[in-house]
């Protein structure tokens, strides 16, 4: 969309583009003059910018979570970046896609698709296979699913993120059904594929990614479990209490009451599938804390509210040594 | 169906009549003779019955669950009274109907349900009413509703206990939409109706009350979701918003994710449906512990670990004296 | 005791009138030049106003929770509402009435008095009727019981707030009585209406509602206690057992120990007690937090610290809706 | 009271004397002859007791807590000893002291109090030491002072217990005012001797040590607050704010809600009385828990309950050796 | 050792081999005869067992945890087998092995201990190699590791118990480094191998499993990372920042304080291998549950205290029709 | 190093020294122009300071926990304090030493060793006075003891700060061994001087206080733990029970585990080590919060974190008046 994304912004070069508002003020310098202070996102990163003149008069063209193109010249100030803005107007619609707004995962998300329906493939329980292709045969849950982002902010927070963490946690169970016996492989990755679709209806884009008005008052799992119903209602053979054992797993996925299951995990495929679960989220919790720091001269991260401590950044340089060298 | 109740019997009288065995063991006495040491049970209390002659062959006819015949006598042991059951025999499926082995509520069943009937007509909202009537115009539902327990211990636990819960519960949300402005006394009144029906799914009377399998996979509050959901899903015209208002006041009827809510109730009404809900179980749970206490010598209850404390059992003699008469 | 309330200002009117100090600041501008921003008070609200000139003259003149008189002009400031004051000066004792600038209860604190009082003649039981009238012939503590907060923040925080929540409170407690047998009434309802009677030293009005230091150091509960001992010591024929059913009410009826009550409720009007004044606090606290939501725009408030949640502003609109109409 | 205590009972020995009837049961043999199976306690200790002839007649003629005078025989019987009871008959009021059946503490009462006194004696503020020649010039309180226990169970479980814990408690307090700089020793030392005042009517022992139902419905906190001010509305120049800090001392000195002080210690004293209250209160839970401690061969206590984890009988004789003798 | 194992004992048969005595009482018929009761056991399960004649001889000839030879034969009583024992004596110290009498790991110990040592050998570090070395170079380490239970009980309780779980979870870490891009594969298994080192230390087979005095007072994290720390000692070039990201592992391998761990995993690697640890111990626990679960009529287990919930013993029947043959 | 501290510092006065740079901030006015806003501090305190000309230039030549040498003027703005700077520059290495910025224990360090090693003699048992000494008599660990602080906030938070807090808790024990029959006092004692040792590593002061790598990673326990070991691996004759009765001693002195210590205290000596501890602590806390007030019109302190209340500023002056006077 732009030629330039906000992370290669580098001082005195002129921008031209479409950004998205995430936030506005309208300030007033002491001499009683009106400004602007913005802040502007890509896909990319952030950036603070400034429109001294003419505020007053546009500060109401346009709102948050709008698009707006801009006119103006990075300057550094106080060792950051910032944009001091010429000229702006409200993008129109046609100029801009909002979701060019959003993160991305990283990984290719048709592929990532390809690999969930590779492991739906696999399934060889005729029910919960087609339960499996109720989903995948929908195009209206296939979008959803395709884009959603895993959660509000915490872990896997782009368009694709649910696909990523869905694919991760699956594979895993994959494999552990490999590593424990006397696990029921197809029941497990089935569930590691569905535990989480909830979120499709709970989380909403617009690009910020919110809480939709269900999504606060009910929550994934209890909407995962009501798409999970719509769909075995219309496969009449679906055995009753396969089904209770599909909605149980993502009833306990959380693992306990405090965590949002009112029931815990009771029987193995339901506890392997909320440890599987929770591992990749608490994975890419910690890489996302790591990939965000911004302090290089402290070996410890800022205290990360949800995981509730500082994160060390392990050198690695010591550990590549062979004795001898270190010797030396 | 007897002619004399358990909590009747008194020392020396012959008993001939049918009992549930709620309790079954083989035992020995030291001149190596089995004898049978029953717990016996109808709808007013237990008993304990011993079976000293024959108990080897008669042991196998009959289990835990299973209604007997027995013909014996009542006898004072240990200030206790137990049965010396000289004969017994396994009772005829026509003889017996074992839900007359369960306690029933105090109230009477169909009044009940009427009054709860009164409080569906009194019902505006054209949805909600729409939503109500499709309950109480599907004999299924209401015949289980009818009898159903609304616990397996802890309180209300009787046929009919379920009605008499929610009866109540209806009736304060009834007054509390008078005593507070602001309440949709259409919504409270009718959540306070349909907060519980799961129950009627999470437990069986077998006439042990338990959990079903799917009351214990997924507890009473995910079943009642459901069953709204289905009807609903047949009232074409049902307002979405009000559905999700609906489902989350079931969902967070207990208030908080340790008592099995994982929502805390996010508007006014469902804040009242909780507290009223949390008044009525609490003031069962006191009365039958005060019901249920067996030492007159001491003022306090036995430990109640649902309560976690002990009760007091109140006088009232004092109270009701004038100030002449005390001083007197 | 002005003419206009502050919750009725409009941009562009001129202003004058005494208002409360609720916080003072002196800061400066870029150019060196001393500015004063205030928050003013009254009881239907606050604003935020600005003294551009002799602020470094004036501002040693009053200080926070004085009343000063002031002449300025309603601005628009960023969407907000602000005085640019002209001039200001002190209130003379005279000529305000510090309780005047905070909230009172929406409801006639005489005809709310008037109700405990009915409330208060309803007691049959002699010894609790003299302790009621022991309080209710005290002209200091009917004075101050009719004007004290039940709050510092939180619920009924407002001249009256305390009368309001007792009111309200006892007659729940009345309808009680009716709904569930075996009730002491005259316990239960003497109790409603002296449960909280401590915060009447907790708290003070100065004109900010805060904790008194007695009210610090012990809590309204232990306060209350002292202060029905103190009557009771004077009814010589006030059963030993009843004065400790009393006291036990008030020191258990905030429920358990992590509230402050170091014991829980140990017969059941305690535990109604204790139920009926957590509800009426819960309710009041959520209206509170939906009458002060100031973002239209959100179907959510803000979190709330207390309630632990956000709360949703429930839509009406959709419900009154016939089936026909929403179908057409 | 008896020639022998059950501490030094012996296999074989004749035994005839007085002891309490700490529980009885009536039980039968297979061959359908009662016998009763006692357990008997004097202040030395426990011991079972069987009697084989006369069961039935015998044992409605005394009851649980009752003093019986016994003549039977000392057996070993399975690694313990009992007594095969021949005869036995109520004990009549003037033959024994109740008193005498429950253990004293290990330290002279009348030592212990002198000392109690010596300390009150030094407290130098007039209006502490008021306060305290109330409580000691009254002999209803230094009489029940001096025999109380400290607690039903858990620690200085004795006549002289709650003097034993006062003396130590205070005197830890009178160290503490000189190791620590800006105590108040006198109001330290003064509240040290009076925390735990409320015990003398919470607990009764009859000779079981109980809590009677005022202290099981209010506490001892609670009570003590009621004592302390009984005593300061007497002393018309008690300043009220030092009650306020006497009070909440009392109040405080369990250190947190959750062990029964609704505020937690607010000024230092408050703070070192609740610490050395605990110290002492834990040293003693520790020594009783290895003194009553009764598996040798185990280098564990078992279990306990209230200090939540096992003991370890810590050996001493490897530390006071020598290296050189450990050496060889 | 024996011809016939416990779990093979059917009713009638003769038995005659050595066995454990895990319990053993002396009691009395109501004839006054005195009679043994055992329970024996061996690798594979346990029994009861009496012993009707000499009993007051023979029961100080051995105590709990001998080996006993006895003669007998199994009997059904009360649908559970029992042995009646007409001979026994001690068994002679050649005679038995007594970690016979404890049950092994299902897994082949010397395939799995090489299975360990192949996955040393993948490791690239030269350090962390050496570390690894020196622990397996140690002949009384790999003799106690190889032998030694994971538990004392909950979860791989068994000899070589500590080896399948090892081995296990250092698998599962292995996979996880091909599973997420940025672990350091050689820290994290070489940490798998070690993280539970300490149990050599904190656990004994005498032959009952049971905590050491250094086991129960320090635990086997403290005694780990001594372990390692006197391995290090001896590698004089083994980088200090690596010695502490190792000492840290398996400071924070039970991940939280709660559970032993006093800091939280702060790197990827240490809150990887958490996880894959507790994963194996739960899925160890739940698979015993079930296998341990002895009642076949209820779809659930007791209630596990560990677990804090029952389990559901899934079928398994209905998953594994199509869709055909369920519908016909 | 300066004439005059920051706790002296009077308005108007010209200032030229050295000073920390504890924060340092580029601004700019609304008029574009830079500007530095700093935090300064000596060992007596912080002031504000700011830099109108040449910021640009200058804010480039020092960073944060630099010293640099100003030239200035203390000017009183808003109520506090504030140094308008016109010059600075760097620090040289031989202008200043760094610890002089930082608080230090208002006791004499070198009296306050001398006192610890006083009791050091007095341990008797020759084990314990030979790990004493080897501590004592190594250099580099008496040097950082003397010097370190005990916290990097809370308690004892200056150099000499561990010395002040293990010689308070070590006199507080010997006291103890005194007060309570039956303790170890060459145990407590040497633990209570041994008890913190690893916060010599755990801390840092640089000169701000902080954690060390290995402080975060692994704790003060578990570094005292090694520390100890190193040591006692070098006494040949140290009874392996003693060393791990030294050892619990550190694991268990914080308690439990949720404040840090996988072992509660499992013998008397190691609980009284525990809460002689904690109190030292918590009286430091308190008397901290108390010097830090800053806020004379208020009878509170402002919340504290740490200890989860307010506190109380005691007033002192009623109560040393006599009740004559005060009836005056």
């Amino acid at each position: 969309m732009n030629e330039r994304n906000i992370s290669d912004f580098s001082e005195g070069e002129r921008v031209v583009g479409h950004f998205l508002v995430q936030s506005k003020q309208l300030l007033t310098t002491r001499a009683g003059k009106p400004y602007l202070n913005l802040t502007l996102q890509d896909k990319t990163g952030r950036i603070s910018g400034k429109v001294w003149d003419g505020a007053a008069e546009i500060h109401d063209t346009f709102k948050g979570n709008d698009a707006i193109k801009i006119d103006g010249t990075v300057e550094l100030y106080n060792r950051e970046l910032q944009l001091t803005i010429r000229r702006l107007r409200p993008s129109e619609p046609d100029e801009v896609d909002l979701s060019d707004f959003v993160a991305r995962s990283s990984h290719d998300i048709d592929e990532m698709f390809l690999d969930i329906r590779s492991l739906v493939e696999s399934i060889e329980n005729p029910h919960l296979k087609a339960l499996l292709d109720a989903f995948f045969e929908d195009e209206d849950f296939t979008e959803a699913f395709k884009t959603s982002s895993a959660a509000r902010n915490i872990h896997h927070v782009c368009i694709g993120g649910l696909l990523e963490h869905t694919l991760s946690t699956a594979r895993l169970c994959e494999y552990l059904t490999t590593h424990y016996e006397d696990l029921d492989g197809d029941l497990l990755i089935t569930m590691a594929i569905l535990h989480d679709i909830g979120k499709v209806k709970e989380l909403e884009i617009t690009p910020a990614i919110n809480y939709t008005e269900v999504g606060n008052l009910l929550g994934h799992i209890v909407i995962g479990i009501q798409m999970v119903g719509e769909k075995i209602n219309r496969l009449p053979d679906f055995p009753p209490q396969l089904r209770t054992l599909v909605e149980h797993m993502i009833l306990s996925h959380h693992g306990q009451s405090d965590w949002g299951s009112p029931r815990p995990p009771m029987f193995l495929e339901a506890e392997v599938l909320h440890r599987a679960d929770d591992m990749d989220v608490k994975v890419d919790i910690i890489k996302r804390a790591l990939a965000e720091d911004r302090d290089p001269d402290s070996p410890w991260t800022t205290y990360h509210r949800a995981l509730e401590r500082v994160l060390y950044k392990k050198p690695t340089y010591e550990t590549d040594v062979s004795p001898e060298e270190s010797a030396g």
